[in-house]
Order: C-alpha cells, then sequence, then structure tokens
C-alpha cells in the first residue's frame, strides 16, 4: 500500500508455479583468473532492469504479457563442486516443471551445471555460444571447471556446438575448436539459424557479455577488443525467433559491475535478456 | 533450498506483524540543492548490511535476538507533498501498532513527515539531530519542506529540540538555534543524556550522514569538514541505552552512493543502524 | 593581461547585444526518475569545449568568425513552475532580439519553456527531436511537466514534430507517435530534411544526449542501448545546412557528468553544439 | 536578471579595485613528478566553495563582510620561467596596491613566484609552510623550481622559515632543515604564533594540502600517510588571528581533483580558506 | 644507462643472497566472500612505494642502508591447497637461509602457510595480529582454510596469539578468542610489548590493512568502520623495537586497490612496511 | 621456482641481445596542454598484456614465435631536451643493432627523439601516423617540442609523411597539411599502402591512441569524438604486411590509464600492438 520492492528483474510478478519463466542468479567467480568481481552481476542486472521499459518497440511485445518468476540467486556455500551441484539440481528442477531457466552469471564457468541440467532434461541438444573467447581449454590454472575450460566441458555433454563471435584463445583452442565445434569469428546469419533449425533439437544458448565490444561493455573481467555492439548482438538475436520453439533456456554471464561505468554493461544485459525472453515468446 | 534472498537489511527475517523494529527506506532526494543521489541510499545501506557481522562486540547483543522486518521502500510518485502524505501515513501506521520505525533516507527533508507521525502518534516529544547542518532555515530556494528547512520544520511541532555536531548555517540559522533550540557543535556527554532523561518523554533520533567527517562519509550530497569520526559518533549513541525506554523511532539520512568510496558510507550508515537499534532494544 | 577566463563556452567573446548566438544553461534536474545529476551538465560541456579545437575541417568554418555570448545559467530557485517561466521569459527574450538561442541542460523537461518560447515568437513552427525515448507520456510520476512527457507537452504547442532516433517507450506512447507525429527509429537522412524544408516554418532542434549509444555517451541519466555513434549523429546534423535560414534555436540536454568516463559525454555535447552551430552560420 | 554565474570563488563579489583580498589561481603542475592534475585545481576550489555557506560560526564572521575580488587564472603558456614571471608581476601587482592575494594552486612550485613578489614589496619576511614534505631540496630531477625544491628557494629569500606538520623528506632535506628553518613535525602552537608575532614582520603562509592526511585530503599528488585531520589544521589557523596585522598573502596549493572522491579535497581547501580570510579580516 | 625499472618495491636492490629481508607478494583472493580483489594488492604496493622517500624522519633511519630484495609473486596456478604448498615451500625457503620474509597479500588466508612455515622454522613461536575481524571462524562457507578462519587455523600452531584492534566477529568467535587469545580492540601498549618480550620467543606479525579505519584504508575487502588512523597504527608498530631481535617475519594484507582512491591504501601499507622494516633493522 | 614476473609486456622473454623486437616506454607527458597523465600508459600497458592470448587468431601466428625483449622506461630525470636526448640514444642504440623499437608512450612529443634516430639510422624514410589530431603546430604554448607539434618537428626531417584519422585541427594546421603532407580523415586502404609501398623507403608508424573514438579508448588526454573503433584501426594495420619489410619501428602514445575505464584503452593498446608486431614479423 505505501512500499514497494525493486528487488526483482522487472515485471517478475509471477510465482514460480504460474511462471513460463524462471530467471535467477548464480553470483561465482572463485576461478576467474583476471579480475573477478562478477558475482555483482545479478543484483545489478536486476537493478538495471527498472531503467528500461517493459515494452519492445521492435517485436512490439511487452513484458507484462509474460508470466515471469525472479528466485534470486543460488546460494553460494561450500566448494565449486558443491556450488556446482546446487547450481545443476536448481536448473533441473525449473525445466522439469516445463519452464525456461534464465540464468545470469557470475562466470562462464557456472554455465555447465544449467547446461548439464539440460542435457538430463532432454537428453540430445544444440548449445550456441556468444563469446569473445573460445572457452576451449581442457584445464585451465589446474581448474578442469574454470571459466576458461567452460565450453570444453559442455562438449563433454554435446558436440553440437555452434560458437559465435570468437576473436580470442591460444593456439591449442582454435585447433579444437575447428576440428570439433562450428566455430565463427561472425555473429550468426539467417543461414546459421536455418541450418540450427533444420537439426531440429532443443537448444541452450549461453551469452557472455564479452562478445560485446569492451567499448559497449566495459564491465567484464577479460575485456577483448574487436567485439560487437550491442546493436549489432541484439539484432542477431532477434534472428532466434525461428527457433522459439527448440530454446529451452539462456544464460547471460560475466557481468562485472565493479568495472562498469554508469551500468551501461548491466544495462545492456538486462536488454538482451528482455529482448530475447521475447523473442522466444 | 537453493536460492538466498540478499534484498533486505541483514537479518530482517520478522514479518511486520511480529517484528518490534520495521526498517524502510524513503529514496527520495527533488529538494537537494547541490548532489542529488540520496534516492540510491536506502538500498545501498541495506546491501553494506550484508558485509557487517549481525554480533556486536561492544553491546555483546546480536541482532539474531531482534524481532526486525524491512518494508522496502515508500512509493515515490506524485509531487513532494504526496510523497510526504504516504511517508506519513506509512510511519504513522508502524507506530500505532507500537513497532518502532527505522528510516533510510533519502534527503533530509524526509524526515518531517516522520517526525510529524511521531507528534500525532505521541504527541509530546523530543527530538534529537545529528547533523553538520542546522537545516533551520525557513525556507529554501522557495520550498519551506526542503532538506535546508527540515528542522524548522520539526520546531513547528516541538520546541524541545536538541542539534549535535552543528558546524555550518547561515547565520539566521545560528541565530534561530541560539534562541530556540539547544544546538551544540559537539556530540553529546552524559550530562546532555541525563537532562534529556529528565524531560521523560517520548524521543525521536533524526542522523544526517554529514555529521561525520567527510573522510568518513564522503558520499553524501553536501559533506561539510571537521566533522567527527564514526568510531566518535556511534559511542555517543551507546549513551542513549539510557533512553531506551524513550526513543520510538530514528532515521539516518542523506547517504549518497554514488558518490561514496567502495561503500563506506553507506557501511557506517549500515553500523549506525544496528548499533543503535542494539543500544536500544 | 595576466589572467584569463575559461568560464564560459569557449570562443564566446561577444556580448549579448552584438552576438548572433546566444548560449545559456538550465541546469535543472528535479523531476528526474533514475539518475539524477543533469545540473552539472552545461559547466562540464563549457569545459569541455575548451578541449575542442574552434575550428571545423569538415565544414571549413570557423567559431572564430561567429558571434557568439554566454550567459551563463538559469537562476534555479523556487518550485518548478517558477523555474520554467524564468527560462521562457529568458528564451523569449534572445528570440525577440534576433537571436538564435542554444540551450544546454538539464533534464529535457526544460526544453519545454523553450519551445513555447518559440511559439510566442514565431507561432507556427516545427520539432525536431533526437532521441532514445519517445517523452509522450501525458505524465510521468504524477508530473505532466516531467522529462519523460516533455515532447507531448510540446504536442500541445505544435503538431509538427519530427522524432528521430527513438528506441525506447512504453506501449501508449508508441501509439501516439505513430498517429500523431513522425516518429522513427532511425537517424534523418535526406528525404527527410527536404521533406522539413518544404513546410518552409522556422525549426527547432532539441538533442537529448542519450540518441547516442551508451558506449558513446555514457554520462546520461537513462542510457538505453543500441543507439547511434557520435560520427552518425553529426554527420546527420550536416544535412541541416539546408534548413540553416529556418533553425531559430537548438538545445543539447541530459548531460550528466557525474556518470561520465573521462568527460567523454560533455566533449560530444560541445563538438556536437560546435558542429550545429557552424552548420547553421 | 535570469541568469546567475558561479564560476568565481563564493562572494567574490567585488571589482578589483575595490578588493581587499584578491583571489586568484595559477593552475600549473608541469614539474610535477608523481600524479599529476593540480592544475585543475583552482576551479574546483571554486565550485567547491559554493557547497558552503559565506558564514563561520567559529568566527561568527561572515564573507559578505569582505570585499573579495576573484581574478580567475594566472595565464599558462610558455615555459616553466615565463610562467614563473607573470605569476610574479600579478602577485607584486596585487600587494603593490595593498591588497592580500591569496592564491590556489596548482602545484607547491608556483608558491615561489608569490613569495618573491612578498620580497620584493615587503623586503623582509617570515614564511610559514604547512605541508607533508620539507620540498628542501637543492634541486629535483634536475629542476631548480621544481614543486620539491620550493622551499629551498624561498630560502634563498628569507632565513626566517617555519615548517609545519612536516613528515616525509630525504636525509639531506632533514640536515638542512634541521640547520636552517624552524622544522616540525606538528601543527603550530599558541607559542609559536607568540614567538612569530614578537618577529613582528610581514608573514606569508603557504599551505600544501597534504598536511592533511590522506583520509581527509586524498586528492593531491603525493599523498603522505600520518598527517592531520581538516579540524586540527584549521583550529590551528584560528591562532593566526593574533597575526592578522602581518599577514600579507597566503595560498592554498597541491590540490588534485582528479583523484579525489567527491570533491571532498576540494571542499576543505575551500574552507581553509574561507576561514583563514575570515580569521586575518 | 638509458633505462629503469620501478617494477619492485622501493629500494629492493640485493639479490636474494645478499638480502637481510626478502619481500614478495601472494596475489590469491579466491576464498574472498565479499569484495575480491585483494590479489591486485602486492604490485600496487610496490608501485605505491615509490611515492615514498626511503628515510623515516621518526627512525632517522634508511632504507638504503638495508639489504632487501623483492622476489616479485608467488605463482598462482592450482587449486588452493597446492597455492597453500608453494606459498610455504617459498616462505621456509627464505627462513632457512636467515632471512626476514616480508609478505605481501593477496587475502589473509595465505598468512596461514607462512606461519607454518615459521612453525617449522622456529618450533615455538608468537603470533601477532592486526585486524578488524577476529578470523576464529573454524570455517566459513564450508572451507576450514579460508580468510575468515586464518587465524583459527594459526592458533592449531602455536597458542600465543595476541589479537590488536579486533572489532567485528561472530559471538562464538568472541568467545572462543576470550577464551584462547589474548584479544584486544585496541591497538599494543608498552605493557603488552613488555608481555611478549618476556616470552622470549620468536615472533611473527600479519597486519590486515582493515585494521585502519575505512576513511584511511578504503581500499579492502570487507572495510569495518571504528578502526584506527595510520598514524595511530604506526606508531603502535614503533614500540616493536624492542622486540627486533625476534621478530623473524611480518606480512601486510588484504589490500584491494580496484576499490581504493588515489592509491591511499596501497600507500599506507608501503609505509606501514617501510616503518616496520626500519624498525627492526 | 616460486615466483613469476608479470611487470614486462608478455612474452617478452628475450635478452636484448638475441632479440628482433625491442619494447619500450617513455613516461613523459610535461608539455600535455590538457589532461596529463600519459605517463602511466607504458606500465598499464605492460599489465593489460597479460590479459591477452600470446596468438591471433586473425593472423595464425603467436608472439611465442617471436624474440621480445622489454628494456622497461627511459629514465626521466632533468629538462625536456635531456629526455629528448636521452630517448633518441636509446632508440638509435636499438636500431643501429638491426632491431625494431616499440616505443609505449607517454605524450605524443616522445615521437620526435624517435623518429630523429630513424634519420639518423636509415637517413631517408616514410613516416605514417595514425591521429585524431593533426599535431602540425609549429610552437604550441610557446614550445616547438610540445606533443601538438610533434609532426611538424618531425616534417623538418622527412617530407614523406602520411597522416590517418586525423578530425581535429587548428585552420593553420589544415593548410598546412594540404599543402605539406598526405593527409586524411580516413584510414588506409590498400591503395594507400601500394603507393607507400612503390616508394621503397623505411617507414616508421607512429599511432595515437587516439585516433580511435573516445568510446572505444577514454583514456587518453584530449579525447575527440567522431573516430574509429578499435577493430576498424587494427583491420587497416593488416595491410602493411605488404611493407613489413620496411617497417623499421613503431610506436603507440597517448594512453592515460587514470582517465580510462576497466583499462580498456591500455588493452586496445597492448592489442594493436601484438598485432603489429605479428603482421610486420
Amino acid at each position: 500500500m505505501y512500499f514497494e520492492d525493486f528487488s526483482k528483474y522487472i515485471c517478475a510478478y509471477s510465482d514460480f508455479e504460474d511462471a513460463d519463466f524462471a530467471i535467477f542468479g548464480i553470483p561465482y567467480d572463485a576461478t576467474t583468473s583476471y579480475k573477478p568481481g562478477t558475482r555483482f552481476g545479478p543484483d545489478e542486472i536486476r537493478k538495471a532492469s527498472w531503467g528500461l521499459e517493459t515494452y519492445s518497440p521492435v517485436l512490439k511485445k511487452d513484458l507484462t504479457d509474460i508470466a515471469l518468476c525472479d528466485l534470486y540467486n543460488i546460494i553460494i556455500e561450500g566448494a565449486q563442486d558443491e556450488i556446482i551441484r546446487r547450481s545443476y539440481r536448481a536448473s533441473k528442477n525449473i525445466m522439469k516443471k516445463g519452464k525456461v531457466p534464465i540464468m545470469m552469471g557470475g562466470e562462464h564457468s557456472i554455465t555447465y551445471p544449467v547446461v548439464k541440467a539440460v542435457k538430463d532434461t532432454y537428453e540430445d541438444f544444440i548449445l550456441i555460444q556468444f563469446d569473445a573467447h573460445c572457452d576451449l581449454r581442457d584445464e585451465y590454472l589446474g581448474n578442469k571447471y574454470s571459466h576458461a575450460s567452460v565450453i570444453r566441458r559442455c562438449f563433454d555433454l554435446t558436440n553440437n556446438i555452434y560458437q559465435f563471435g570468437i576473436r580470442s584463445g591460444d593456439k591449442e583452442e582454435w585447433e579444437f575448436g575447428m576440428e570439433n565445434t562450428k566455430i565463427s569469428t561472425d555473429l550468426p546469419k539467417k543461414d546459421d539459424i536455418k541450418e540450427i533449425k533444420s537439426l531440429d533439437k532443443p537448444v541452450y544458448i549461453t551469452i557472455d557479455i564479452d562478445v560485446l565490444d569492451p567499448a559497449y561493455a566495459p564491465g567484464t573481467g577479460t575485456p577483448e577488443p574487436c567485439g560487437f555492439s550491442t546493436k549489432e548482438l541484439i539484432t542477431s538475436l532477434y534472428l532466434f525467433e525461428e527457433l522459439k520453439d527448440n530454446i529451452v533456456g539462456f544464460d547471460v554471464v560475466e557481468v562485472s559491475p565493479h568495472y562498469d561505468i554508469n551500468d551501461i554493461t548491466s544495462i545492456a544485459a538486462a536488454k538482451i535478456i528482455r529482448e530475447l525472453m521475447l523473442t522466444i515468446s
């Protein structure tokens, strides 16, 4: 009556039971090798979402017409494997109930438990990655589940991987990618979507915010020059409307608010989430 | 089971009905003449509270033993008088139910509706102010309810006003204060508390964070040099244990997070709230 | 002889009487719903102008050949309606004397009094808006003269409104715009200019700096992703040479220096002003 | 009528001819060895002064009762010796007309031309320095007129030098100071003032803002831990009332705004100037 | 001949073999629960040391008279236990050769391997801690070797622990401390030193920079209000001259440069190291 | 064995004698007229290089296959002419030994001594400049060797100058450029490279980071809107493969880290260096 609560993602007014989409955060960044801080990403993306409108003039759709719940953040306690296990179970629970999980990172390593839940829910599936980095190292600084190995670990779960926007990696990663994934330095084009569509499988999308150029997303742990603008990325996401019956979940990771200016990275992430959610709804 | 929610003040686990203390924010700063931004104060104080422990080693008391609820923030919509009215009603509602309101600002002007609710609940009362500035202008830039006039407006409600830590104001304000309030450039001493105790009336405390020196609280709208350290302020607050049966509410205002460094001002505010709450519990 | 004064916009060496262009600021931001701070815009744009040259290599024109005066800022005292009135009178005074006002904001709401002065000076006129947001709400948070309603208020004065670069608004605003204004998600093209030229009326241009992408203008209150580069904007402004006899004034608003990095938003604003002033001179 | 100008130090409403005090800046920092940026000091101190009141509750005096003019900044053009010459002439011109110069730096090296003007105006004089550093090197990085040599250069002009608050310097500087100046790690006490008074000579005061602890003045080029609070410094300045007939000028230097947080260093400098000006008026 | 190298701590010109003191960093922060970033501490403390003089006017000693080497940073690769092992071996190697290790953190957890090396080199020893927090949890978020458990782990190695400046901890930690360590909310006094001296054992000192108040050391992970000034801390360190034959090593940890303003925390750490090194040399 | 050293540019593992490329910094910025701070550029570019991979997926080359040494920074002591002399000698020494110097600034003026060393080593040569500004003033603020005159001074050494990306300068500079250099507002195209190739002379390249748009390189002294993206710049640099036998050295200057956000300017500079080094290797 007198009070209002802005602590959730904008328009996340549904209960879990009634929701079609369930947004949550995994504020974990302990394997980060360079600049940690993505643990603060989920809460800042939520806050930034309130600076946007609920309506997309491009899609002519409105978040007010969508059943979205916000579950807050995964409990960060215990060693990495325990957090992975908790994230996996939460994700699987969401999907088992027929809802679409929307995960906000945190570092990229935490995409793994969500993708494993996709695997265990849908068996055969396609992984689509937007990223500046290959993330194909078999291990990094001695950790097989680090942010720099996450797509390699996902490759253990599916060999249907599409990598877009990639512009950094060591020689071995690139050779591995060339051989084993569909790796591209560019964003997806209509033909790519058609090809993916033809496979007719569940699709999970993981978006590392550093696929954007550092000018558009300075607030991230390992900014890599020569990336894309937010408009280029979102325009390419609109193509996924064709895949809307296939997409079973997505995430946006690696937003690091303390390295940002005026929250422009969090706002970009919040808009990416809004537009992709509206695209597939 | 998998998720956790850090969006409230630490340990604010009670429902409103069960609570003895009800914390809430008034994120309003539209009359601010210099640097606006205190509207972001309440949420940052909440966030900062999670970096503290729940236990006070000085008081040997623990927040876990207190029934505290967090009502989130007053709805900020409409003109200033409408927000004043809403804040007044919310505050009165809390006090009518016998609970102690703890208000987080926001600019200092929003202390007025809470104090008016004190007046209308308890009739005769004492106002204790910690501040760098007199805030005794009859009007400021044409507004009788501006942050610079708030104590003058409170003087319309009670002439029992104690002003501590004051070190800035124009000539007229100082003359008004000398004549009409107990104005001091220093923090309260034992004798002050004894004097207040002897009046035996309900007491409301308003703490403008700029009573602290800018070194200790840079994140505020009009930092004024030559203030106090956080330790000096909190030590003086411990004296209020003597008044714990009299205190019917308090606020901490003028925290402006975007002008802060590493949230030290928000953390100071969160600790002031914890220690004062434990002192009077 | 020994001293120099950099407190005005670069090259603003004329007296008011001799000037063809009169630049001034309206440092007002009290209706801002999200991040206030545009009140600091005018002074930072002035300061930033000194990092530019006076010469435009594209236009091959020099500010030294222009008679420009800088009147400093509108007095900010009193309630919003009083500030609106003062801004209106100052603007009308400038135009009555046959000079071109160049206004620096401040939040977008303060475009209204300037446009009203255009109305009362020239009667029939065209309004051209560059913005990320429609600003077509009939009222916002209970205020009919808020920044989010400014173009709607201007619509009360003229129904010749061209909106360029718009990419955010609620559903009702978009529907209103579709029906009542020329609303475009793109920047103006030659054909747009030709169409406007054919109407043969006085033209006022208002530029909300957030028409730029947040990468190019992070220092603003509500940054909206997917905008334009400074080069794209300025290139489109060069097209207005064709309208130079029609343009009776312009403004650049919503620069919020405390949210900026290395003043790049203020510098962009200062260059937009220089290039548009040289274009129409 | 409609406009206001905040580009000067608060209350500097007098013309040069009528003024008793003439404030001006020397925005020069090219010999700075560590972190440059004090060239932005004078303008930020001016801006910060508007966040203060004109009235000092301690001194019970008001700036409105003082005839102060602000001459803006010395022209920074040409090599160091040319800027020194220009600063010298401007300072001498002020003093020859019987006015008190108040100089805002800029790096400490620019105290030299002002002190030389004191010498050439008053011949015999006393120099009082507040600083964290000795500044007694005979030369620094090959420059005899660097910020680290300024007091040594002043020693060429007078051997009546009092150094207060000093806590850093190399071994040679300390030995030189021990032998040739009154060097103290502490702030002045009543006895120091009495001793200075007894010499009955013109007095010039130079205050390097880094005499304050970095907590109180982070915005400076070479912050040195273990300094004083602003209150301690200003309290010691009040003692100079006794010397008010002797003081012929003063400066505050080494404020570096881009390294500051929420302008607290500029505000401290602005208050130091206000209080010292009121003390000696 | 033409080039200079500032990448080491100032005056660290000795080879390892010739050195009496060996400074090194452990840039590890992966167990940090709140704000990570202390991994950047060691390099920033080194950089900050170049803004100091080599001479201490209080101690009248000069770093140029000390044989100091800088070994750069421990290799951060592998899981936490591997980094612990590597840090342990490096520390032991330094002590076995009769040198005094000076470790720069990094989060507080990395004090453990150094203290274990003290244990294995000297057997019986005293640990002296300066800190805002008890760090006495038996485990934290499931980790027995976290930053919040480090002193508890050290207690497994010695029951001669002195804790100074402590002002935060949960109830269990305080009870544990009361029973098992010498825990004090204050800094050490002469009597404390005398008592420690009387035990006549090797002494290791660990200084968590957050023992300072956040005003003096904002750049740290969990700033806790009501702490000490840098001058108070360093003054208490001078007392350790009495123990100079006992001290076998020390560390300064928890400096987090990305949360700092103008490096004042790194500079404080660099000065603490200089003064303590000179005190015991 | 236990320690690692990240203080050099990534992969700079060679000794000077064995190196083909010698990287070094000139941390000088004392003639800077606007915002100083490029003296911190070289060390931040080094640090930023460690966030990149050593492998270029575009060029399919790896830094690990290149013999690179890092000589640290030129000694900054003495007046400007002394520093110029030292930089000149160091550069010439590198080239005389048949190595390619890679210089990191520092302000643009320090390109002059390197170019003079090119002149004295190779006699006839071509200078290629990437910049937002002409830098063709005959003198600036009374200094013939200022950053704003550097290309004019180079013109004294060669009249084969190509200027790319230029978008700012005063009228005289543009006229001088039109007459005497190949000045272009655009980046080089294939035809430009062909033309340069046809001259068959040694080539030196100087890259002022402000050729990039401020969105991509905010961390610089005089950001000029309407520039290029990092991808556009680097793509144009790939064209220089054709000239790889001609290129005898290059520099990247004007990176000013304290005005940057999350080091994105330093990272861009580090990548420009990596890609250009790999292009010509």
